[in-house]
């Protein structure tokens, strides 16, 4: 058998207290496994007195992380400290430039600078494993270094962000609007006091990026990538989705299309009876279409201590067996600047919810602003506004705002655009255009 | 750059061929990919002149596929010839003995030889993979011994046999019955001439001892598997659970019990929201339940050339790559005799229907049987037998059956099936009474 792994834990929140807990719990099990004892030698956190759950005797703590990414007794520094830059990016160089094996979970810093990291650990042989940093438990790194290595792929998407999917299932579920749900997610925990890293998509768009280098083999810049929130998503947009067989979901999309390769995170309608609608509450999914596989979906917690540490140790099970992959499966060398299609070009159908002034001639010049930019109609439901509910003013001449869902046929981004933007400079709507992109899963 | 990994692909029907083309078509994708050439050397089959739309121009051919395994230019031998006996398992044999890494696709093969094959293969510190035995293009086999290695499991189930679950998929969407479908499913290709493999759960039976021993560390003799089919499921069960809210798919579970491991195939009721529920025609799915992991699915394609050959080229992109693990990831030094559970101790609720001579006493007499046993009833649906349809003779005495839909409590398996003995021999049903689990997922 060979030597035992010594690991260095840098960052003892959650997921390192998970991993520590579990290794000190279950050792002979992971020397079964590995072949060789995996043990934590090292540590190191902001804080040496707080009362973790498990035992720091014989284990070296250290104050600085980049101390500890260099201790001559590990072979293994994970990483657990999180950020792009900063303590979490300095102590990771430091790892690979003192030949050490690097695992991480942090998404941020694999987003930013995951190529320059991965060029480094090539460079030293050594590996840089980052399962828990895309869709927490679910193994789609696994999956797509190794148990799709034989596929090309046409499109990875998935529901990457489980606050976002947590607050749209509840407004669904619940018929609530955003911000209430947005407060109770907060009080349980499921997002942040500052939410806008999730629920303006940023989360799931730095998970996309690292998903798409792997499936693509291309270096996708952060900037390159298309975000949009679920801020904007109403109760209303909840409801008549609904009704027209849709759920709305934060979507995760990049796609080989015929302009480029698309690379979007945005909310989309999916149909009721896909699997991916089905994903409901802080759950997170990932499917990959590739030529030979056809389609695969995977489906599992995207966050939580214990997911997230069962994704670690399994990429320091990989390390212990002796697997060192390039970390995006190609050599970096071998990747490619990305060719990212303009998002105007994007085909699709859409949904279209216009609050329009209720006075004659308003729907004729909408029609005809559709129209004018090729945009044609698949179905359009008109709901009477609340002056023409029983007892009201039924003239069609009330001045109130009546709401209007359309749903296209498939156009382009920039036609849908330019006709909204037609629309609203027309003086027909009393709010900005809510547009909402279908999805063909 | 290491050396080429030369291949022997013993089989070259449609996953043989898929693989052949693959490797021909896309050589520079696999030496990026697996860091070194990937080719195929040499090939047995059984009739050399076919063509099969790739090129054996500079591959040996070996009529004997003994022969192929044992030949000094291949590194790892690819067995495509299915069957637990003869041929396959010889070369298999041949091959290990010869010190080759072995690739396979055979799933009885595996199921009744596969804790030896694999002695074999750590004996000589070679490779045994087998991803494309259990769900095709899924990598469960990946998932199992990599990815949740941390994980102790509690539970893995999944739908595991295309046919069956295209023949009930096809049952529920179109209220056919089982005979016309399967027919129909024959005619498609779905189903052989002779489907008592597949439909009689022997196929879902193998692939579930497969994953059994990975994920439990058990050697399980095929034996103990409990296997039912779904020959006995009617368009009346399927109709009646849609009524009240499931769906009825071939499950194949093994699962951690008070009284042991239970490993069992059979038709099983599920809730209609369930992902499960979902997964529709030949489509299979994998559910895994572990401490740290909480629980993750994977849905894709069970079968296909393709999609098998994809699985087939993971395996060989690994061996390429140099991972060589014990194939059940603990030696077999490791592996526990199942301590299987008595189906009899099995708990939980159930779905029964009978067919009651429609005379008075006749539910009475029944409920007593259910009391007897303390199988307590969650709900009861009578259905009114043809002759009181309108016009009919309604003197609740008319000697026609009537059919009763019966949902039970969280009961044991034994007294649900002493109590639909004793409803037998009291006389009051006209045919044996239909029993089918009801799944908690």
């Amino acid at each position: 058998m060979a030597n035992t792994l010594n690991l260095g834990v840098a960052g003892l929140g959650t997921v390192g207290s998970s991993l520590c807990t579990m290794l000190e719990t279950r050792s002979d099990h992971f020397t079964q496994m590995a072949g060789r004892a995996v043990k934590v030698t090292a540590v190191s956190a902001r804080n040496r007195d707080k009362q973790r759950g498990f035992s720091l005797d014989g284990v070296t703590w250290h104050d600085d992380a980049e101390a500890l990414a260099r201790d001559p007794n590990i072979d293994v520094f994970v990483e657990l400290i999180g950020g792009e830059e900063g303590v979490a990016k300095a102590a990771v160089e430091a790892a690979l430039e003192a030949g050490k094996h690097v695992v991480t979970a942090n998404k941020a810093l694999l987003a930013k600078h995951g190529v320059d990291l991965a060029r480094r650990a090539e460079a030293k042989g050594v590996a840089l494993n980052f399962e828990a940093a895309v869709a927490g438990g679910i193994p789609v790194i696994k999956t797509l270094r190794e148990a799709l290595a034989a596929n090309t792929i046409s499109r990875i998407y998935g529901i990457l962000n489980g606050t976002c999917n947590y607050i749209l299932s509840k407004m669904q579920d619940e018929q609530l609007p955003f911000d209430e749900v947005l407060k109770d997610a907060q009080q349980k925990g499921y997002a942040e006091a500052d939410p806008t890293f999730d629920i303006g998509g940023f989360d799931a768009a730095h998970k996309l990026s690292i998903l798409t280098t792997l499936a693509f083999g291309v270096s996708v810049p952060f900037d390159d990538v298309h975000v949009e929130g679920i801020e904007a998503v109403s109760a209303a947009d909840i409801e008549a989705a609904d009704e027209l067989g849709y759920r709305i979901k934060l979507l995760a999309v990049s796609q080989q299309t015929d302009t480029g390769l698309e690379v979007r995170v945005h909310p989309a309608l999916v149909a009721k009876h896909s699997a991916v609608a089905e994903v409901s509450g802080v759950t997170n999914c990932v499917a990959i279409d590739g030529d030979y596989i056809g389609s695969l979906l995977l489906v599992g917690p995207g966050a939580g201590g214990e997911a997230t540490a069962s994704a670690v140790a399994s990429d320091v099970v990989d390390v212990a067996r002796g697997l060192v992959l390039p970390p995006f499966v190609r050599p970096v060398s071998a990747l490619t600047s990305s060719n990212c299609a303009e998002l105007g070009a994007h085909q699709g159908a859409y949904y279209v919810r216009l609050t329009v002034f209720d006075k004659p001639g308003g729907m004729a010049a909408i029609a005809k602003c559709m129209a004018d930019e090729n945009v044609s109609i698949e179905s359009i439901v008109q709901r009477r506004p609340d002056s023409e509910l029983p007892g009201g003013d039924r003239s069609g001449n009330s001045g109130q705002a009546a709401t209007v869902i359309l749903i296209t046929h498939k156009t382009t981004e920039k036609s849908i655009r330019d006709a909204l933007t037609a629309i609203e400079q027309a003086g027909k709507v009393s709010q900005p255009p809510q547009m909402i992109r279908i999805e063909v899963l």
